[in-house]
Formats: C-alpha cells, structure tokens, sequence
C-alpha cells in the first residue's frame, strides 16, 4: 500500500520538472452549482496535462541501467507526451506506441518532446503487444500510463496540491480513464483531505469504471465511441483496489453534456479543456442540478486533467 | 493630471467589483523571447476583459441623481459588456451602441447582463451620434470607452497589480484601441514601474496610434480591415497627451502575425484570449526576433486584454 510518507516523497521528487499547476475560481460556475468551485488547472502543466507527473516520477525511480535501455509506453495521447517530454529532460529514449486514430496535435507535442512514435490499431490488446515487442527488441522499460504504482503516485500530487491549497475540500471530482489519476487523488484525499469525498466522471460511451464498481472486478467497454479520446482505456488491477476501496462513485456523462459544459468552460473561464475534462465539470453541473441540497455551502474541487485540443477540429 | 493617488483610490474603489486577475508564465514564451514574461489575465476579467475596470470606476463616480438616469456608450463589444455588468451591479441603466458588426458572442454578453443594446452602422461617427441623441432622450451619462478620465484610471489598474506582484519588469506591453488602456498602464507604470518602459501594439490595418506618435497629433483609421475588432478606433484628446508623453512606441503586426500569436497561446498556454490580445503577444515575439538584445534578461509584463472570442468563428 502506497503511505503517506510515499505521496509527500513522490511530490518533493517530481518538483523540479513539473509546474505546481494555478487553482481557478469562476463566480458564474459557483452561482451554476451552488457550492464553491476550485479548478485545479493540470492544462497548465508542462505537456498539457497532469500526466507529466505521473510519468516524471515512474523515469525518476528507474536504476542508471534502465535509463541507459529507455522506457516504452502506449497513450492515446497525453501519457504519450507527458512521457517523451519527461524521459528527454533526463536524456532518456521513449519509445511511444500510439493508436493510429490519435489526435494530429497529440503526435506532433510527442514528436516536438523528442519521442518515437510506433502508430497501431486502436485496440487495448494491439496497443500491448507492440510495446511488449519493443521491450523485448530494445530493453526499454514498459511503463503503463496508469496501472504503475509510480505512476498512480506521481498523478496523486495535483490533488495533494489542491488540498494543501483548499484544506476543507468535501469532494474531489476527476475524469475516469485508465483509473491512475482517480486512484492516485483518492489516496491524497485519504491522507491530506478532511473527510473528502472523491467521485469520477465518465462518459455513457465509455463507462467501465462506473460497471467495474458495481459488479466488483474490472469490466472493459464494449464501445468507446466518445469525444473524451482520454478516457477510452480501461483500469488495472494496481488501481481498481484503490479505486474500489476508496471512490464514492463515478458520475456517468452524454456526449452532448461533455460538449455543453467543454463550451461553458471555454466561453466563460477563457481556459482551453480537452472533452475529457469537461466531462467532470459535466458531473458536477450534472450532481447540482439533480441533487443541489448535497452541494449546498460545500467545496468542491475539479481537476481539470489537460488542454489538449486539435483546433482545427472542435466540437462547436 | 491624474495623479499616483489617484490611481491608488480608483485601485480601492473598484476592487469589490472586479477581479484581481491570474498572473501566467509559460516556459515556452520565456524562451521563445528569450526573457521572462509575466502574462496579466485580464481574459479571466469578470466580462473577459479589463474593461469592467474603467467601466466600474466610471460608474462608481456618478452621483446619485446620474446613476438614476442612466449612462450610455458605444462599443465594438468588451466595453459594452462590462459597462452592462457594471451597472448592473449598482442598478443603473446602461444603454449600448454597438455596430450592426460586432460578434455575436459580445451582443449575447450585453444581453445577458442586462444592457439595452441599438445597433448602429459601424462607423465612429454613427455610433457617436447614436449615442448622443440616446443621451438626449433619457438623460443618461455619457461614458466613453476610452477617452475618459475615470476610465483610464480604471483601465490602469491591471498594470498596477502586475507591478505590484512584479515591480521590476523591464517593459509593458498592451494593445492600442481607442488609447484608454495603454494610457492607464503608462500612468501605472510611471507612479509604480522602476524604470519601466510601455510600448504599444496594433494591426498594421489599424494602425491610427503609430501615426498619431509619428505626426504628433491624433489620425485616424484609414480603413480597420483586421481580425482584431477592438482595436479599430481612434485615440482621444485625453488618453493622447499621456501616451505622447509616457509611450515609447508602438510595434505593429500583421494579421498572419495576430493568428500564429493567437494559436501559440491557446495550443500552448491553454488560456483563449481574443485577436487584440494575441495582437500585443506577437508584438513581443516580433521585437525578440528583430532585436534579441534588447530583451536579454529582462522581464516583460503583457496585459492580456481579453478572451471574448465567437468560437464559432475561429481564424484556424
């Protein structure tokens, strides 16, 4: 089990190479939702996402020897950067298996970061085995974007700061994907929160955290046909324990919701959010909405998990 | 003349009205210029833009018998909205004139914050009657969105909360308009800059401020053909003898310029901010390509005018 002591290491670790991200506040959603609103702003980290910290740490803790062979991973996209733009500012080689339907502008930041690009199928099991190929053909460390004990970590810190900021938080809300950043806030809320309840959020089309709570093990989508390209990939069995004992539950959004409230966020906080932040900002509006006694005079804080936007190709 | 206390008390005045706006950086930028950049979000601006600060204060200074009847102005869009919101937080009337051009998303604004909008041919002269013979009718205050005294005062605020936080930066950058904004950051970077010098920028398509410094007295737009809509008027006889003392030039860009600054920002900073915003950021990356020398180890403050974007309307 991931302590205390490991998270506040694991942020000391990291600090160096990531931004200790803004924490916006917006009248307007407040008034929205009846509560207090804090956006944890992890658009604004390095990479455009809060993968960075996650990825930074899982390279920190690799031996000199592991360094010297590079690390492999495969990402739909944010992991993808976050890792090439961690591994080079250590003089790393990343090896990055990328489904082939990824967003241009994700290719181009791996590209721009220095990462090698191997495009494939857009299947979790394709995804896989390729990088197991790569492992085996250069001695490059896999390292999984969410099912990592490092990385489950690394991503936990974006909570950890928020709480340090915003002490008497009621509720923590994050997009659900592969589960690292949802297991790793609900650790930090665990230890830093004051009876902080965490809930994720995740699209209808994509909603296998949401079943895997409710049947007790690890369910995989079915389909994934969802604009939250983010959230597609399903959890592991380092992160659904974690997940399982400690998430309160996972709000389920529509693809139109996640547009509506990707639109709101955009045109009234003038912030850029990828669709998969904006379907937790649709949980919240979506919670406030059918249940606004809960919110009432509470705190809720937002992680906003990254900006990357094709925008040449925007849903309004 | 206005003088440091003067600003001080506007500064004071207006403070429970508007926002105390985020500070940004961006590595990226940083070494893009190759300076430090200190970006002042004024796109976070209660309205999205620095507007509500001149606008507040100018309301916040009519007496009892004005505010009853009103005021009234003409405006491409930010002023309006913010002069809309302002008076709506007092209970006054605000009547806008906005040419029949303006984006729809600024007309929404008004709407929504409760301004009686008249649309008008866009030209200055139309507007300027409109708004005249509204004043006549309902005996209303005129409030200019630029060349006004409390205004500027107002507009000057966001450069003295920069140089608050960052009292030694080397230059501020701002748009040029209708002249009220660049004159109150000249004011505020004259009381409380050390040796802080202000440059303004503008679309060669609008480039009436860069003439009117050359000829030494105020031109006007020959043709406003630009991408940035808020930056097509003219200076006045007020904010012009403090520019012409207290500005030390005016860099002009061209529309490619305004778009690549613009998607630069929101690809890479992930915050939107309208074209006569991205206006002011190409001209600091122009003048770092042009002169590398002259921003070596300096620090550079822009003021980030606003983020009211039509983003059904996107130039990429």
């Amino acid at each position: 089990m991931m302590t205390k002591q490991d998270l506040l290491d694991c942020h000391k670790r990291i600090a160096p190479f990531v931004h200790k991200t803004a924490i916006l506040t917006s009248r307007l959603v407040d008034k929205e939702v009846g509560a207090q609103v804090f956006f944890k702003c992890e658009n604004f980290q390095r990479a455009g996402a809060y993968k960075m910290r996650g990825a930074t740490n899982a390279i920190l803790q690799l031996s000199e020897e592991q360094k010297k062979s590079g690390v492999v991973t495969h990402s739909s996209g944010n992991f993808a950067q976050a890792l090439s733009l961690a591994a080079q500012s250590v003089g790393v080689t990343a090896h990055i298996v990328m489904p082939s339907t990824a967003p241009e502008v994700k290719k181009v930041g791996v590209r721009e970061y220095g990462g090698k690009i191997y495009e494939c199928e857009p299947t979790v099991q394709a995804r896989q085995a390729f990088a197991d190929e790569i492992g085996l053909k250069t001695g490059a460390t896999f390292v999984h974007p969410s099912n990592d004990i490092n990385v489950i970590l690394g991503q936990g810190t974006a909570a950890l700061e928020l709480l340090k900021k915003q002490p008497d938080l009621d509720f923590i809300f994050c997009p659900v994907g592969g589960g690292g950043l949802i297991a790793g806030s609900a650790l930090a809320a665990s230890y830093f929160g004051n009876n902080c309840k965490v809930y994720g959020a995740e699209p209808f089309e994509a909603d296998d955290a949401y079943r895997s709570l409710q049947s007790g093990k690890i369910e995989s989508n079915e389909t994934t046909n969802t604009i939250a390209d983010g959230l597609k990939t399903m959890l592991g069995d380092k992160n659904f324990p974690i997940i399982k004992e400690l998430v309160s539950g996972i709000v389920r959004i529509t693809e139109d919701e996640i547009v509506a409230a990707m639109k709101l966020v955009w045109e009234r906080m003038k912030i850029i959010i990828e669709p998969s932040s904006a379907v937790t900002v649709a949980a919240v509006l979506k919670q406030s909405k059918e249940q606004p006694e809960v919110f009432q005079n509470k705190k809720i804080g937002i992680i906003i998990s990254g900006g990357n936007v094709d925008l040449s190709n925007l849903p309004f």
